[in-house]
């Protein structure tokens, strides 16, 4: 996704070699006009999918999901990190472990919200390890529910989390992928990107 | 805010006199078309107050301000109830005491995106006690930001927050203004409602 990656490019701060800033517009200030680009680019290249419900994780996940959310007219549902105070019980949850902070953390989602009938489309704002889209998609597996593809905004091409998921069969679209961050600067992943854009 | 209202009365469930349930439609699961309205029913009321930025707290108010802020053509900060890997230094921040916790947690906004030429819509999901739309302007008071205004989603009337807001000076909003949920039950409040709809 050419507009994206001219952000990433323009507004994206390299803080390591593995770390990638984009406070500016994706996950903490955001860009509302960008965010809509990023759902209907995802609608586009889940149109086919059937989907019924589109799944992310809070807080990062949630400004892309929603926008898809409104492009393909499926409800949206976000996993919570901590359980809040009307979320008491009927949870499906799944641990999450974080290389980052090298602790295992609970996702929960209210079981009403999930049903066999559902295909669910999971997008989240970044995928480096895998660890959060597999939680997510251990929670919807306890629901019965089917997978219907795994949006990204962000991936990580250095980082194993696309083999992991591509392993187990899914689908995977993800809008910019970076092939390095290394010396500072932003490589992207070109071969597939060719053909996906 | 009739449709809200409806859904309110529809799919809300009262958990006890002071907590409403609201996960089906508003935070955690999501009704897409219901967060463009409320996106637009704000954009409407603060048509005229100039606003050039909209900030909101994770992770229940990100939903409702980025379709503000899509109305209003106007950037969205959401701020951080925890530090981001990449959000290390440079941050305005405000402690927020939670009634329910009885515990207070700090809240974080990166510096570089307020700006003193900023004119600032708070948004959030409720006001009960006031106490996180009081760390919002915290944040923004530091940064020598004007506040246009504050937009809620769902208010309890019978609980402080509007009024230690409007002791302030604030304009508020609310979409929909509960005065009761005793006896399991959602009555809503009438008087301004009647010309504020």
């Amino acid at each position: 996704m050419k507009t994206l990656k001219d952000e990433i490019l323009q507004r994206g701060a390299v803080l390591s070699d593995g770390v990638l800033k984009v406070d500016s517009f994706l996950n903490h200030a955001i860009d509302p006009n960008l965010m809509t680009k990023i759902g209907e680019t995802f609608a586009e290249r889940f149109q086919e999918e059937g989907v019924t419900k589109i799944l992310t994780i809070e807080s990062s996940g949630i400004a892309p999901a929603l926008t898809t959310s409104l492009q393909l007219q499926s409800e949206l549902v976000f996993a919570r990190k901590r359980k809040s105070l009307t979320m008491r019980d009927d949870l499906y949850s799944a641990e999450v472990y974080s290389f980052t902070k090298q602790q295992a953390s609970e996702i929960s989602v209210s079981k009403e919200f999930l049903q066999p009938t559902d295909r669910v489309l999971i997008i989240d704002d970044f995928l480096a390890n895998g660890q959060a889209a597999l939680g997510l998609i251990d929670i919807i597996k306890q629901s019965g529910a089917s997978i219907a593809g795994i949006g990204i905004v962000i991936e990580k091409t250095f980082q194993p989390g696309r083999e992991i998921l591509e392993q187990e069969g899914y689908k995977i679209e993800s809008l910019a992928r970076i092939a390095s961050l290394s010396d500072g600067k932003v490589t992207f992943y070109t071969e597939k990107e060719q053909t996906s854009q």
